[in-house]
């Protein structure tokens, strides 16, 4: 993957992925991968993510076992971003629905509103 | 739209937007916003963002003509991104592709390869 590798612009080391759900296609959550993270991702063909709070490279869903397999990696045209179809196991967010992006913002009330049921319960999971 | 800009996490004054075609749901670019591009991008109903290697505040598709009108606007679970659902005018990219992720990696073989057909022809537009 050395192509890919020397292709895409890290900044700081970094460079953020869309992780997007393969059967339909709506964005999951997004991510940083260093070049480290990408190469285990790619190699494994499991998500590993570096997590910018905890300064570490992380396997997507190591605690929960909620992992991502991938299913098809696109490059944006400035190789600033990817874009990656994953298959999802149970849900992406730790907040226990299958999106990280299950609040809508309501514009005319400037609320957030929840969307979408919860798959599991976090409390019995972490 | 107070409560939504003070709740947001801008990192160095800016916050990613995963931009999707509200009708098949697929990422077409991922843009950065500063506190300025949400609140003009929520007043008006059409993208616009902050532009890092130009350093300034523009709208999405203000040469080609191929803005987005917002749809409905997502926020993760951390508040670090945004997710916005989008009507976009002709094609996003402005290679000439509907999305900005247009390119495929192909794993064995270390290379990206073209996915989809070109919209329009950049010569012509810009």
């Amino acid at each position: 993957m050395q192509n890919l590798v020397e292709q895409l612009n890290f900044k700081n080391g970094l460079i953020p992925a869309v992780i997007a759900d393969n059967e339909s296609k709506m964005p999951l959550t997004l991510c940083y991968l260093n070049e480290e993270a990408l190469r285990k991702s790619l190699n494994t063909g499991i998500i590993h993510l570096f997590r910018r709070s905890k300064g570490k490279l992380m396997k997507k869903g190591g605690t929960s076992g909620h992992t991502q397999k991938i299913e098809e990696v696109r490059v944006d045209c400035a190789e600033n971003s990817l874009l990656i179809y994953v298959s999802q196991k149970v849900a992406a967010c730790h907040n226990g629905f299958f999106s990280c992006y299950y609040r809508r913002y309501n514009i005319e009330e400037d609320r957030l509103e929840i969307e979408g049921e919860k798959v599991f319960d976090p409390d019995a999971v972490y």
